[in-house]
């Protein structure tokens, strides 16, 4: 089975963090919770703490299929600026393995110079990304070669289905997207 | 501003609970994480430990505006035995105070006695149900009287977003929908 890292810091958007991990964790997929800063525990946006399994200091870009940045400005500030995700952002896509983010994180993969031509992201975010293609609410999810970017809370178990979708088959997608009742997701 | 609990056991899933708490913190309601069994820290139904707030022992009807119990079978088989949930969810009912349930847990509301004729719930969890009505998916959420329901996963930032109609305004209902990006929310 793959393994993902979702790196959680301070202010993070607790629907992203959570709807990713779990919608993920369905799948058989393995998914390490990683937090930025020294503590374990990480207080989201909306005051929601949550215990994280290991530091991200120590995960390696040979060790997982695919980095996912949940969103929220406050945890999106600390991951464009905090080194060790920046380094691991930049040696997954030197490596081609895949990149993903949501709501404000794209802005994050846009710092470490990963993010391509095509992306969307929570709208305003897309102000402080010069010289790219933001295509809106086009798509719930916008893949562009080895880099995938969503929109934010309401979008954001459509964006764990279409991990699920990328690292395993469209069977996956399909069976659990009917478990999670959630229709709307394209 | 109203007050909301949350109780959360062991087993609860994270994507419904996580939703519920961000969506009503949101609308500055406040909202009560309250953990059932002794621990602070609570595992949800995929693993993800999140931090209580206090426990729920101590927590009365006089206190709150309105009780929304979290799905997941785990989750729901406490709720449906615990002894304190089971009294405050009478003491609600008793002062005709608005009681929510997703997912599983609308059978918590069946064992208690407090659940009306109407209700919805995930799909199968209705056959634990007897005399009552179930309405599948017609509506992402059903009220009937003081009690409220909805379905699961994909259902649960719009209970979310019903919670806070219920308790504040349609105009507050419709800002944070647009904020969530959750347009297929009805």
């Amino acid at each position: 089975m793959p393994t993902i890292v979702v790196p959680v810091a301070t202010g993070f958007e607790e629907i992203e963090a959570i709807s990713i991990i779990d919608v993920v964790r369905r799948s058989g997929i393995e998914v390490i919770v990683a937090h930025v800063d020294a503590e374990a525990t990480v207080t989201g946006a909306n005051g929601i703490r949550i215990v994280c399994d290991r530091p991200l200091e120590g995960i390696g870009s040979d060790d997982i299929d695919m980095i996912v940045l949940p969103g929220g400005w406050g945890g999106t500030n600390i991951l464009a600026t905090n080194e060790t995700v920046q380094k691991l952002l930049k040696a997954m896509d030197s490596q081609k393995k895949y990149i993903s983010a949501i709501c404000a994180a794209p802005y994050a993969l846009y710092v470490a110079g990963v993010l391509r031509k095509e992306f969307t992201c929570y709208p305003s975010v897309e102000e402080q990304i010069e010289g790219k293609h933001y295509l809106g609410d086009a798509h719930q999810v916008v893949y562009d070669a080895n880099i995938m970017t969503s929109r934010g809370p309401g979008t954001a178990i459509c964006f764990g289905l279409h991990i699920v979708k990328r690292l395993l088959t469209e069977a996956h997608y399909l069976e659990l997207k009917a478990g999670l009742l959630a229709d709307y997701c394209e």
